[in-house]
């Protein structure tokens, strides 16, 4: 690849173009605003002057709404010997540009995992795709030269190819992210009228389970409003398990036995099946769950304390997977927890005890 | 306070000792297991002695369905002046000590939020409450001589007391403890037979709404079978904003313009409530949410890498609140976000930058 068309420079067109520039491609940058390009080459992301021949890839970064007008459109000028989209859901845009006469096979839908939760120009980096998943979805149709410039592209931003099927992409985001995010959202939203004195009982558990809630809803309205079906069909198996549950429960509050126990059975069902989804969320490492090992180290909040604690295990040639810091409500003091491999358990603790740390068992 | 008795040496009752015992109490350890309080004195908890006379409090540490019959059998030897029970349920409780001729004017219901996820005497730390809210549930029949005693044992832990009523407790701990854990299992459950290709999208987000779906299911059962209806209470609003949701997504996969306005419109009511709501959730120092601003720092996977950025924050005496490492797919590099006070970002950034790390925007 040598040349390619970003059209759309938010925060992931100018994040691809980065990527590109950085590795020699000549980009030419477009956005129906005019301002967004010369942000955009401002910031090294290539130039802002149209294209005098076709470019080897058009990558069309914009909003769900707007990918299949936006991709007909280059088609129609052009504009590359390929053009993918960058977008979150993949099922829809492709109906859309089939009904607006647009080309198949020149056309591939991908959709990058980054991951962050900033928008525009300015928080775009050349690595924001390293090491992320980077879904391709092609189909029969799509030109075999296109499906390996999309994979030139996702090398080019490091990032890792997914192929699957638009279909099964669009469920599976509905899984892992867009009903998780709606669930979040519902249980924060049962905090709203809480008690001041019931939302001082807050621990870890709910802070993790509502911290996606804080997300910015106008996104995420455009986001579910692009893949409703998927979303809504995750959504109602969730409500038909919480049903049976709010059922088990009050099966629990029954003054027959028999009762309890059966409610007290469905409730360890769902715990459980709970127990056997949660494996299967791949650690941070991409692979299968990582299984660390957590060395607590109770400490002050002075500056430096963690930098001693990193330094020690630095030191002894122990490589920290994973660090959560734990404050005490009310308190300065907190608690360090380190995960580490456990192999590397007996020399860390070794090390920081030596050098009068206190380690909770 | 100078003596104490300990009834159940689990992880609580054990901790509780631990706190006793090191500032000075004398603490009679008894558990229906002649094995734990053996395992509690050795770790230096108390002694397994009976007390020849009455002790000033009797702390009780069983599971929720033994706390009343063990709280009246103790009245009934005359065991102690006060007895308080440091169970996760409240009112149930209570009421059965009623029923079993129990005297509520010594008897006070107590809950420490500890937010330990292990269990047995090994896993107990004398620290294992310090800086964390413990309930306390007085009603007028409570003498103020046991409410004292209840404080005394609250500060000697070095916990901060969160005086509330019983049935206040319950709905409280179900909202932000036990209605959490089952959403959290419930969205997991989801992830069970999940394709392998959706799990390989997992992001951040499930990642943290999911995590504490991998508790025990064995003592929740224990501790949701305590506490049924406040729980049922809050599933079933969940519920009923759940089907909401699902028939706004319906409504977005409509033909009919007005009716996909609505369904947006109710999504983002959905996506706005959990804002507000999550905002309630306090940070970690208890305080209301902190506002912290993040500094990315993009790092390899070398020992030591961590010590060198705390160690630049610490000498620049910046004071990191928070920490998150978070690993690509499949990388061995990472990005480390920083969460500092606002105000420290530009020495943080200068001293970072001045010593090589870039910063992402």
């Amino acid at each position: 690849m040598r040349t390619a068309l970003v059209i759309g420079t938010g925060l992931i067109g100018t994040s691809v173009a980065l990527a590109l520039s950085g590795r020699g491609v000549r980009v030419h940058l477009e956005d129906r605003d005019p301002d967004a390009p010369r942000t955009a080459a401002a910031l090294g992301a290539g130039t802002e002057e149209p294209a005098s021949e076709p470019v080897d890839l058009a990558v069309v970064a914009v909003p769900p709404a707007f990918i299949a007008p936006t991709v007909a459109a280059a088609q129609r000028r052009g504009a590359a010997r390929g053009y993918v989209d960058v977008g979150s859901v993949k099922s829809g845009p492709r109906q859309e540009l089939v009904a607006l006469g647009g080309d198949l096979a020149s056309y591939l839908g991908t959709h990058p995992l980054s991951g962050r939760e900033r928008s525009g120009p300015l928080a775009a980096t050349a690595d924001l795709f390293e090491g992320r998943p980077w879904a391709l979805t092609p189909t029969p149709e799509t030109d075999t030269e296109v499906l390996n410039l999309a994979l030139e592209l996702v090398a080019l931003c490091r990032a890792v190819p997914v192929v699957m099927d638009a279909e099964a992409h669009d469920r599976a985001v509905a899984l892992v992210s867009h009903a998780p995010q709606l669930v979040s959202s519902l249980l924060a939203a049962r905090l709203e009228d809480a008690e001041e004195s019931a939302v001082r009982l807050c621990g870890q558990g709910i802070r993790d389970v509502t911290r996606i809630a804080a997300s910015d809803p106008g996104m995420w309205v455009d986001i579910l409003a692009a893949n409703p079906g998927p979303v809504a069909d995750v959504l109602a198996e969730v409500a038909a398990d919480l049903d049976e549950t709010v059922r088990a429960l009050r099966a629990l509050q029954a003054a027959d036995e028999a009762k309890r126990e059966h409610g007290a059975a469905a409730v360890g069902d769902v715990l459980r099946r709970g127990n056997a989804g949660r494996v299967r969320v791949p650690g941070k490492h991409g692979a299968a769950p990582a299984v660390y090992e957590t060395v607590a180290v109770p400490i002050s909040d002075q500056p430096g304390e963690l930098a001693r604690i990193f330094a020690e295990a630095g030191r002894a040639g122990v490589n920290v997977e994973d660090v959560r810091i734990e404050h005490a409500t009310g308190q300065q003091a907190g608690l360090v927890q380190l995960m580490v491999d456990p192999a590397a358990v007996p020399s860390l603790v070794a090390a920081l005890r030596q050098h009068g740390w206190s380690i909770r068992p």
